[in-house]
Formats: C-alpha cells, structure tokens, sequence
C-alpha cells in the first residue's frame, strides 16, 4: 500500500525518511537502522568536515546494504564587521559566567572557507558514491546539481513555500520536501522571508503538491502513523520525520536533549535565531529568553552559530538544558525513547489500522 | 462513510462545519446552504446586536429546517487609561487621512457593557431555540455553561493548545474545535500566550486528540476533500472550514475581501493586532504595515477593533483593500468564488475519491 513513485525513486519499502538532524544526532546506526527497517536514514553533514563524512559514509556502509541519503547545507554570503562580532560577543558573556566557562571562539569562517567545504563535502559524497542527496538553506548552482545528476544521484531541496518548491523543481531535483511550520530544528526558508515562511503543512502540502510534479515530501511535526497517513491525503508521496527519530535510542542527540523533548509540551517550542543567527525551532530555555534584548544584534548564520558553539558545548558537558539548542517540533507528546525498529514497526502498524478505518474494513 | 460520534452529535450528513466568521461574513443564505448541503452552518454572532442574532435566526428558520449553529465572543476583562486611547487614535490619523476620512469612534464600550451584551446574546440564542452554540475567546462560566445545557445546547469551545481543550471538556462542553495556526482571523487562545499558541494542525490534533475524550474538530487552512481525509486520519471527527465558505457566492464578505483572497498566495498571509487588538491572520496589506511601529501601543480588543472601525468601514466603501481586514487562511491558492453546494459536493466527491485510492479499491 505504501508504493508509488517516490519510494521507487528511492528505493525503498516505506515512505518514511529520517530527517537530517546536524550536530551528531544522526549516528551512522541511527542512519543504519532506519534503512534497515525500510525507510531512508540520512547523514546530517552540515557542521561535518569532509573527513567526518567520508567516515560516516564507510560506516554505515558496513551496518547497511539499503540506500541511506545525505544533507549538506548550502552556503550563503554572509557580512559582519569586527565590531558587530564584539557586540554579539559581549552579549554572551553573561551565559558564559553562568557556566563558569571562559572559552571563547571567534574563529568565523570566512565566505571562501565555507564556500570551500561545501565544495569538498559535494566532492567526498560522489566519491563515496552516496545515493541521495539533500539540501537545506537554499540551492546548489546549477553546475553542482549537473555534477551531481552526472553521477546519477537523487537529488532534494527543501521548500517552504510553493515558490520555493516551484524553484527547487526548476533546477532538476528529483524531490522537495516541503517544511511546516511545524518543524523542528532550523528554518528551510531561502526565498520567502522567515515570517512569511511559517505555513503549517495542513495548508503547505496541497498548495505545494498543485504547483510540482516532482514527488512532494512532508515533513514537520509528524510522528506516527497518523501523520503520515494526513500526510499522504494531503497528497504528499511520504514524509520526512526527525524528532520521532532523535528520541530514539541509536540517536547521537544529548540525553539531556532527548529528556527535555520527552516532557516537553506542544506550548513550550518558539521560534529563535539566538543559537545559530538563523531561524530554528526549539524547547524554549533560559538563553533564548535572555537573548531576546539582543535579537537585533545577532549576527547572520554561521557567524552566531561559531560564537555560541563554545557555550552549548560547556552546557553539554554540564547536562544543563539551559544552555543548550534543544531543538524539537511541535509534537513532543509523541515523542518515545525507543529503538528505531520499534518506531517503524508502530508507523507502518497504525497506518494500516487507520486505511482498514478509512476502507470500512 | 462519514459517520461517527460527532456527526451523531450535531446531527448532520457530513462532518463539516461552516466557521462562524463575524463581522457579517456568515448571511442567513450561507449558514442555510451550509446546513441544506448537509454541514452545520454557522453564524457568526461575536459582533452583532442581541436583535440582529434573532432576526437571522429567524431568517434562517424560514431557509432551512436542518440544524445550526451560533458562535459568540466570550468577554474578557479590558482595561485601557484614556491617554493611551488617544495616543492610540494618534496614531490611525494618517489613515483617516488616505482615506479621506474623518469620522472618529471613541464610543468604546465598558467591560460592563460587553458583560451585559453577551448575556443578552446568550438569553436570544436559548430564547431562539438554536441548537449548536460556539465560543470563542474564552470559555463562558459554569453557570452560563448550566443554563445552556439545562436547555439541551450542544456546546463548542475552541481551543489552540493542549491544555486549553482539556479545559472545554472539564467545563463539560461536547466537542473542541482545535484551531491550528493555519487558521483566518482571530486566534482563540485562551489560556496559551500568542506565541505559543501558534501549533500547526498536524502537530495540534494528534495531541489534542490523545488527551480529551469529547470529539475534536480540525480548524484552520482546510479547503477540500484532501484537508477533511487528512484530518479524520490525524483522529479529528470533523472539520470547520472559514476561508473556502468565506469566498462563496453566499457569502457576506466584501467583493474585494473575495478577491483579495482568489489572488492571495500562502506567503502573504501574516499575523497581527494592527485591526482589534488581538492576533489575527489576515493578507498583508498597508495597514499593517503602517501599524508596525506602534505594535506595543495597540490597546487590548475591543477597544482597538472599535477605534479601526470607521478605517476598514471608508475603505470598504471605497473597495480599498489596503486598509480593510482581509482575513484568510494560509491556503488561499484553493479558493474558490462558487456555491456553498458546489463547495460541499466538490469536498465529499473527493474525500471519497481518496478513500478509495487508501483503500486500494
């Protein structure tokens, strides 16, 4: 009941895709064990050098013959002078002291470097002959995804609006997940500004899915099998899941993490940009709130990003959730601790409990 | 296919209710066609004049012997000095000025006032013999709850989180609209801060529905039969749709309000208090943006939706979109300018078809 062409673009039993969680959530047995039980596991490479990656890769190859995908955040330009560094820091030092940590990191890459990486971690994913590849922030030039096409990989964008997803289908990529409002973790947006860029998928997907013929995913707040069900009604082809997988016991995601979503509510998940500069969702905690004097003076991602990174590694090394992006979408009272079997198992059972429903069975 | 504890409930066909939109959106020919096409009309009392809601409710006895319903505003407390009314007012000059306006409406009611209209409200809609009564805003007190019961009232309360669904079936009422962020006009909240209570419907049901035993309705950015499946499948009874009756023929709205949202796309759809002093979603246009500056001025609802009045009145008069309230949804790219029966057949012609393509039929 689950084929259609999205799956065989993929190939794969479900059309289930484990959402490309950046900062070692996406252990390569997180990313193993969601191919293993039919599904597409994917490596989150955005902060990962070409060598992480190029090891993960080989790793996961030895716990999976199935395809499994990758995400590599597309680099932007981004400007900064010195002294907007210094205010951005100096807004920070309060955090610091609150964890008694003097580090500091004010070695910001600059647009080359990034531009680089992004070239290098492009090079080791056809090296390593990845099957599928995905982007967030923005697109590939076009010279990219002709590198890529060459080398016969499938090829996702992530939209947030129609517009955006009407782009991504333009270029030649092969799917487009279409991001909720819903979602956990970072913003996808890259056309539409953030506060226009807040659709919930009950109104994303069908708008979307009228305005592309490339297979359409949904991903945002969906945990089981009654959004993925929804989902495919709406008429997406599958969907996309990471909060449902970052709980999960094979996930590399903080324990004090996974706690805070495992009691977290519906009401607790804002929106902020304080850890990266860019827009993510997650748990609301103390340096979201104590950030919010500053939201004006935060400088562009990756530049926040790099002068916050000291802080949530002192909070993590202090399992203080305070302290630390806790990100999450809004349906953390699905959320289980459990191994990434089990999960899959429960998605595909309730799914075909609601189509016996639906059928009248 | 379509039945089920909330249809039984109501005592409809379908489970589809017209929301109650104010402000003279909802006609007696819509709420009948709606009923006559076998949903539940709705009328959308929240502004109107305890005579004015028995008029209607009798016209719409003469169109229709199917069952109704009525939504109110339940008041809440307001407070305002009388210098923060004038700054307030201050600042709606220069739109008084574009519109070439200079009628002004300081004639702002007293909490007294509201307290005592919607008794009187109350009073005609059991008086009236209406059989559904909505609210929203808040929750009315147990006594009023009592009395509407005593006289056989289905009650509805709408809700945007968790918790405050919980709270409309403690109160006893028998179904909860859930309202996700998706949704047109005025924000529910009751309980949940603004910006916390912004949950997506694919979030916003399965948690909703796992924690309350009554029937819950999906409420926000629905269209057609593809937002009705996805809805029972998330674990809805029903669904309550605005925006798609909003642009009907029978419909009240204002030709350019019809218009502005047959060209809206998703992107445009923002949220804001610029117009009566509580969030609501509506399509981008001067006024807001003019408004932006003075956001933290805005005096609580009533009290600015009574001083913006003679604005959206010109510029209704004047069919200027720029400085009238365009509520929508955030899926304005389905709307449709056709009948309440086109709409009603359209929607279960291809819920049906739907069902039949899960079924593998």
């Amino acid at each position: 009941m689950f084929k259609n062409n999205m799956t065989e673009l993929l190939k794969i039993e479900f059309p289930i895709i484990q959402a490309p969680m950046a900062g070692g959530v996406t252990t390569s047995s997180l990313v193993a064990e969601v191919s293993n039980s039919g599904g597409l596991g994917m490596i989150g490479a955005g902060y990962m050098t070409p060598d992480q990656i190029r090891d993960e890769i080989r790793e996961i190859k030895q716990l999976t013959s199935k395809p499994f995908g990758i995400n590599l955040f597309v680099p932007n330009e981004f400007t900064c002078t010195e002294k907007e560094i210094i205010t951005a820091n100096e807004h920070l030092q309060p955090m610091y002291k609150q964890l008694s940590s003097s580090m500091v990191n004010l070695n910001i890459p600059s647009p080359n470097q990034v531009f680089d990486t992004f070239n290098e971690q492009i090079q080791v994913v056809i090296d390593e002959k990845v099957p599928v590849c995905s982007f967030t922030f923005g697109v590939p030039s076009i010279e990219i995804i002709a590198r890529l096409k060459h080398h016969n990989l499938i090829l996702m964008g992530t939209a947030t609006t129609v517009e955006e997803a009407i782009e991504i289908e333009r270029l030649g990529m092969d799917l487009v997940v279409a991001q909720g409002s819903e979602a956990g973790g970072h913003r996808g947006n890259f056309m539409a500004e953030d506060e226009n860029s807040l659709v919930g998928l009950m109104s994303l997907i069908p708008q979307v899915v009228d305005h592309v013929s490339i297979p359409v995913i949904a991903a945002g707040g969906i945990m089981d099998g009654r959004g993925l069900m929804a989902a495919l009604c709406l008429g997406a082809k599958g969907v996309q899941m990471g909060t449902a997988f970052l709980t999960c016991i094979e996930s590399g995601a903080h324990h004090v993490h996974k706690e805070a979503i495992l009691h977290a509510k519906e009401d607790q998940l804002v929106l902020t940009k304080a850890f990266s500069g860019k827009s993510a969702r997650g748990i609301h905690n103390k340096f979201i709130s104590d950030m919010k004097n500053h939201q004006d003076s935060i400088p562009n991602f990756p530049i926040q990003n790099t002068l916050t990174q000291p802080i949530r590694k002192a909070a993590s090394a202090q399992n203080n959730p305070e302290y630390m992006s806790l990100w999450s979408g809004q349906t953390p009272r699905l959320a289980k601790n459990q191994t990434v079997e089990m999960l899959m198992k429960e998605i595909i059972l309730e799914a075909k409990y609601i189509k016996d429903i639906i059928a009248d069975k």
